[in-house]
C-alpha cells in the first residue's frame, strides 16, 4: 500500500465503522428524519414510521430500532404527515449551456435535485479536452453530484472533426470516476461506419461504462442497427409507439421535459400499458435559463409527470432509481437504504413535488425552496475566456456571394426552417445585384453565415435561411452546438457584421443590431458559450434579446436555440458550418448554387 | 494506438460493421430463427412472428423485416409454435467443488444455461491466488460464459487467515473482465470490524464491481449495518418476509434452489405481493454431481419456479435479465435484444423450460438435450494436483486427546450436529480412559478432526462431535470449506487415522473406511478439491460413499457437505478448524474441555 493513499485508507476506514455502529444503534447518527412516510423506489412501497439515520454522508439505517442512535448531537427533522424521495436525477441534460455550473446549482439545489448526468458538447467543441478538465473542475466538490458523459462529438464540420478529442483522450476520460459513458452520438452516422465512433464505442465498452445514445426518427432495422453497437439509451422518441419499441430493445429511455422538447404530455400515454418501466425515465436535455426561473428544475418534470396522471411513485422512480440503475450508479444513490449516500427530499404529499428540506450527501442543503448553503462559484481560468480568435473585424464584403455579373438570378439551395429546430432544402430563385447574390427580408429570404472561431478563424460560409422571419438587423451567436463557429443571420451583410465584431469585442455572447445599432446582448466570456453572470440576469438579457428578435420581426419563439442548432447533425435535415451546407439525409456537403 | 492492438482492433471494427449491415437487412445473418414466440424480459411481453437475426456471437435484430438478411449462407431454424428465451444465468454458485469445469458444463450447456457466475473459495481456499487464476484458464474460451467473484475470505482457520488473498492481489483481481465482483462475505466478521474486509470492499466499490453478501439469519440492525457497507445481494433469505426486508434494502435477492438449501418452494409465495420483482432472481449456490445428473442445472431450478406458480416470464426474468441487471452485465447478456450475445434457449411453451436448442454466443451448442459442441477440457497442471502436503502418515495417537489419568471424565463441548449443517454447543460428559477422553459410537459422540493439510500440514485439533451417527468407522474429506484443513469424523481414531492417510494417498479426496478396510472413495486430486473424472463417476462414487455412511449407521442424507461446513463461518454456530472450537456468537475460540 503506497504511504500516500493509507490516510485515505484509514479515514475510510474510519468512516465505515461509524456508519456500521449508527446502524446498530451504538453510536449517535449526525441527523435523523422521524415519523415521515418513506417512498421505497426499489419496491415501489410507501412505508411510514421509520426513521431514517444519517452518519456523514451516508444513509446507516432505515427503520424504527433506532437505539441510541438520536441523541444530543443529532439533528432531528419531524416528517411528521410528509413523505420522503430519493433526491432527483437529471439522467440526460447539458449543464454547461449558457450559465455557469453554480448558477445551476441554485435551482438544482433548492428544487431536490441531487444529482445531475450532463454531456458537455458546448465545452468540448469550443475549448477540447481542455474544456472538460475545467468543466469537471467547476464541478468538483459541489453540494450536489455531478457526473459527465465524455463527447462522442459527431459534427458535420470539417475543422470540428479534426480537433475532435482523440480516441485516446475519450479513453482516459471515460476511465473517470466522474464519467459514466460516452455521450450522445447521432445514429446516422455511426451506422454509415465512422471508424472513430466504433473505436469510441469499443472504449466506451471496455471500460464498462454506458454508450448514450440519440436515436430520433429511427426506427426498424436503422434503429436496431445502432443499437446493436451497444447502445444503452435514448433520450428522443416522441411518441409512445417510439418509447415501447425502444424499451422492447433493452434500452434505457429517457423522456424529455426542457429547453429543446417538451414530450410528456404525448408520452404519458404510456402509463396505461402493462409493461414493464423500470428502464424508463424523465430528464431535461438541458433547460433553459427562462424556464429555471419560472418553473424549475428536476422537481418541475416530476410534478408534470404526476400532474398528466402518472402513478407518483413510478413519476419519482422515473427521476430516481431508474436512472441510477441505467448509468449502474444504484449501488450508491436513487433510493433511500443503508449505504446509498444520504440524498433525500422531504415533500408534504406524494403528488407535490415541492422540496421543504433538501439533503444532499447529508446534510440540509435547501429548506422550503431556500438555499441554507451556496454552491461553490468557480473561477473559471483566463486562458478559456475570450476565446474568439477571429484575427479582425468583419464587414460587410465579407458575407457577400458572388457570381457572374451579368447573371440576374440564381437557383439557390436555402434552408427552409420548417420548425424552429427542423430545416429542409428549399431551391429558391434569388436575384443578383452588383454581382451579388441578394437577401430579401420582405420575402423572408435572409443571409446566414457560419464562421470558425478557432481552429481555422474567420473560414467563413455564407447562405441563405428561410422561415426567420426578421424584418431587419442581424442577430449573431457564439453558443453554437456540434461546431466551433459564430452562426449569423441577418437581412443585411452591414448588421451581420456588426453582430459579429460585437462578439468578437465580448469574447463570446449573442448579439442582436439594426441600424447600426446593438439592440440587446449578453456577454459569453468562457468559452464564448457561458455568461458568469446570475441565472436571473442571463434569463433576462436572454429574454431581452428575445423580445428585440420579435420586434425586428423574427416569428420563431426562441431564436437563440434556433441559431445554435444550425450546425447540428442531430435534427434533419439541411445544416450549415464554415465549409458550407449538409444534407443530412444524403450525408455530404451539398452546393449552394444550384445553377 | 499500440501496434499489437491495432490487428483487434481492425476485426473489432469488422465485426461491427457486420453486425450493423446484417440489421440494416443488407448482409447475411449466420443464424436465423424464425417463426418463434419471444420472450421479451425487458418489458415482460411475448411478441410473435419475429426473425432473430444472428451475426457471429451476436443478435443483430429483431424483427420482420429481415431485407436480404436470410441467404444461402444463413442456417435457419424454424421455431414455428415454440419460444424463445434468453440463456439462463446461474448468478451464484460454487463450480470449483467436486467436479472440474468442464463436466459442470456439460450439463449447464445441454439444460440451456449460457452463464454462469461463481465463487472460487474452494480452490482459494487450497491454492492461493494460483487457484484462481487456474480456474479462469480453465473457464476460458468455453461454449458458454464464466464469472468469478474474487473470494473475500473470511474463515475462522488462523492459518487460512495468514494465507488468504491480500488486498492487493483482490484489488488485482478485481479490476479483470472476468470478475464481477467481491465473493460473499459472511456478515457477522464484516460488522464486527474486519479491517481486510473494510479494506476489500473499498476496492471493490473502486473498480465499480458488486459486492456479493452473505447474510443468512441477519436481520433489522445488523442486517442493515452489513448492507450499510454496500453491500449489494443476499442469496441467503430463507423467508418471504427476509426476501421482502432484504428487497426493500435495494439488495438483489437470489433465490436458492441447490446443493446446500433449497429454498423455492417456501419463498414461492412471495410471487402474491405486489411490489418490484426486478431485483429477484434465482440461482443455485452449487449444485451437486446427484442433482446435475438426475435433475439438471438451472433449468429445473427455472421449471420449479413455473411449477411453484410463478407467472413464467416473471420465472425467466429472475433467471437472465434480473441476474444480468444486478451485475451490471445486462448491456450484454440476459435478453433478446440486438447487440447482446446470441444466448437464446427454444422451449417447446412457456411452462416447459426443456430446451430444444441451446444458442451461446450464436452457436448451436446442444440439440434435444444433446449436446451438438463439447466443452473444452482443460489440463490441470501438475503443480496444482496432489497438494496434500502431510509429511507424514496419521496414526491413531494423532487423535488421542490427554488429560490427567486421575479424571475418569470431563466436561466437555461437543460439536452439536442440530440440522445437516446447523451445529450448536452441548456441554457432554466424556468417559477418560487410559488418560485420554474416549469417544462412544453407543451415545453418538464421534471424534471430529481438523487437520491443515498445506501451510502448516499436520497442524491438527480434536474435538467431539455428536449427531452424525457412526457406528463405526470413520470418514474424512479434503472438500472442505472455509479452510484448507482436511476434516475427518470416526467411532474409533485407528479407522480415522487409516481415511487420513487414504487421503495423503490419493492426493486429496474423500474416503470412509471401517475396520480398516476402505469402503468407498473418491480421489480429489485438483488441489485436493476436484475430480477429473466424469460427473456421473462422480456421483456415482459419492453415492457409494453416502451409502457406506448410511450404512455405517449415518443418519445425515449428505454426510459430504456436512463434513465441508464444519469450519464455514457462514453458519451457526460451534465450528472447528486446526486450531480449536470457534463459538461464532462470540466470534472467538472457546476451550474444549470445559471442566
Amino acid at each position: 500500500m503506497p504511504e500516500s493513499s493509507h490516510g485515505a485508507q484509514v479515514t475510510g476506514r474510519k468512516k465505515m465503522y461509524e456508519l456500521v455502529n449508527v446502524a446498530l444503534g451504538e453510536t449517535e447518527a449526525d441527523l435523523a428524519i422521524v415519523n415521515g412516510s418513506i417512498v421505497n423506489v426499489y419496491t415501489g412501497e410507501v412505508l411510514t414510521g421509520d426513521t431514517v439515520l444519517i452518519k456523514g454522508d451516508k444513509i446507516a439505517y432505515v427503520g424504527k430500532d433506532t437505539g441510541k442512535a438520536i441523541g444530543s448531537s443529532t439533528k432531528v427533522i419531524d416528517a411528521t404527515g410528509k413523505y420522503l424521495i430519493p433526491g432527483l436525477i437529471d439522467g440526460h441534460t447539458h449543464a454547461d449551456i449558457v450559465y455557469s455550473i453554480s448558477e445551476l446549482l441554485r435551482y438544482a439545489m433548492k428544487g431536490g435535485t441531487t444529482t445531475i448526468i450532463t454531456e458537455v458538447y458546448d465545452l468540448t467543441f469550443s475549448l477540447g479536452y481542455q474544456g472538460i478538465i475545467e468543466f469537471l473542475r467547476s464541478a468538483k466538490n459541489q453540494p450536489i453530484k455531478i457526473f459527465i458523459t465524455a463527447p462522442s462529438m459527431v459534427t458535420i464540420s470539417p475543422v470540428a472533426k479534426e480537433h475532435a478529442l482523440t480516441v485516446n483522450e475519450v479513453s482516459k476520460l471515460i476511465r473517470r470516476k466522474e464519467v459514466l459513458g460516452l455521450g450522445e452520438s447521432y445514429w446516422a452516422p455511426v451506422i454509415a461506419g465512422d471508424q472513430r465512433m466504433f473505436d469510441l464505442i469499443t472504449e466506451t465498452i471496455k471500460a464498462r461504462k454506458k454508450l448514450e445514445g440519440h436515436t430520433s426518427g429511427a426506427k426498424g432495422n436503422k434503429l436496431q442497427a445502432y443499437i446493436a453497437l451497444g447502445i444503452s439509451s435514448c433520450h428522443e422518441p416522441i411518441t409512445v409507439e417510439e418509447v415501447i419499441e425502444r424499451l422492447r430493445l433493452g434500452i434505457c429511455v429517457l423522456i424529455r421535459e426542457g429547453e429543446v422538447r417538451r414530450e410528456l404530455e404525448v408520452i404519458s400515454k404510456i402509463k396505461d400499458e402493462n409493461i414493464d418501466f423500470t428502464r424508463l425515465a424523465i430528464s431535461t436535455d438541458g433547460v433553459a435559463p427562462q424556464q429555471l426561473t419560472t418553473d424549475g428544475y428536476m422537481e418541475f418534470v416530476v410534478q408534470k409527470a404526476v400532474d398528466l396522471g402518472f402513478n407518483p411513485i413510478l413519476a419519482i422512480q422515473m427521476a430516481t432509481i431508474n436512472v441510477a440503475r441505467h448509468f449502474a450508479i444504484d449501488d450508491f444513490i436513487g433510493g433511500i437504504a443503508p449505504g446509498k449516500y444520504a440524498d433525500i427530499i422531504i415533500i408534504p404529499d406524494l403528488r407535490t413535488i415541492q422540496a421543504e428540506y433538501v439533503i444532499s450527501n447529508g446534510q440540509v442543503i435547501a429548506e422550503n425552496g431556500q438555499l441554507v448553503i451556496q454552491p461553490r462559484k468557480h473561477t473559471y481560468p483566463k486562458s478559456i475566456q475570450n476565446t474568439i480568435r477571429l484575427p479582425r473585424n468583419f464587414d460587410a464584403n465579407d458575407f457577400a456571394i458572388r457570381v457572374a455579373s451579368d447573371r440576374s438570378q440564381a437557383k439557390v439551395r436555402v434552408i427552409d426552417q420548417v420548425t424552429e429546430l427542423v430545416t429542409r432544402e428549399a431551391i429558391i430563385d434569388i436575384p443578383v445585384s452588383n454581382g451579388q447574390l441578394q437577401p430579401d427580408a420582405s420575402k423572408d429570404i435572409l443571409k446566414v453565415a457560419a464562421i470558425e472561431r478557432n481552429h481555422l478563424p474567420g473560414k467563413t460560409f455564407v447562405g441563405f435561411i428561410r422561415g426567420i422571419g426578421l424584418k431587419q438587423g442581424a442577430i449573431a451567436s457564439s453558443a453554437i452546438w456540434d461546431s466551433c463557429d459564430i452562426m449569423v443571420v441577418g437581412a443585411n451583410e452591414t448588421d451581420m457584421a456588426q453582430a459579429v465584431n460585437r462578439i468578437r469585442q465580448l469574447g463570446g455572447g449573442i448579439v442582436i443590431c439594426a441600424d447600426n445599432k446593438i439592440l440587446a446582448e449578453i456577454s459569453l466570456p468562457v468559452g464564448g458559450t457561458i455568461s458568469t453572470e446570475p441565472m436571473e440576469t442571463i434569463a433576462q438579457k436572454l429574454h431581452a434579446i428575445q423580445q428585440a428578435a420579435t420586434d425586428l420581426g423574427c416569428t420563431l419563439p426562441d431564436i437563440r436555440t434556433t441559431l445554435a442548432v444550425l450546425p447540428t447533425p442531430a435534427i434533419a435535415h439541411l445544416r450549415i458550418c464554415e465549409h458550407g451546407l449538409v444534407n443530412l439525409r444524403q450525408n455530404r456537403f451539398v452546393e449552394l448554387i444550384v445553377e
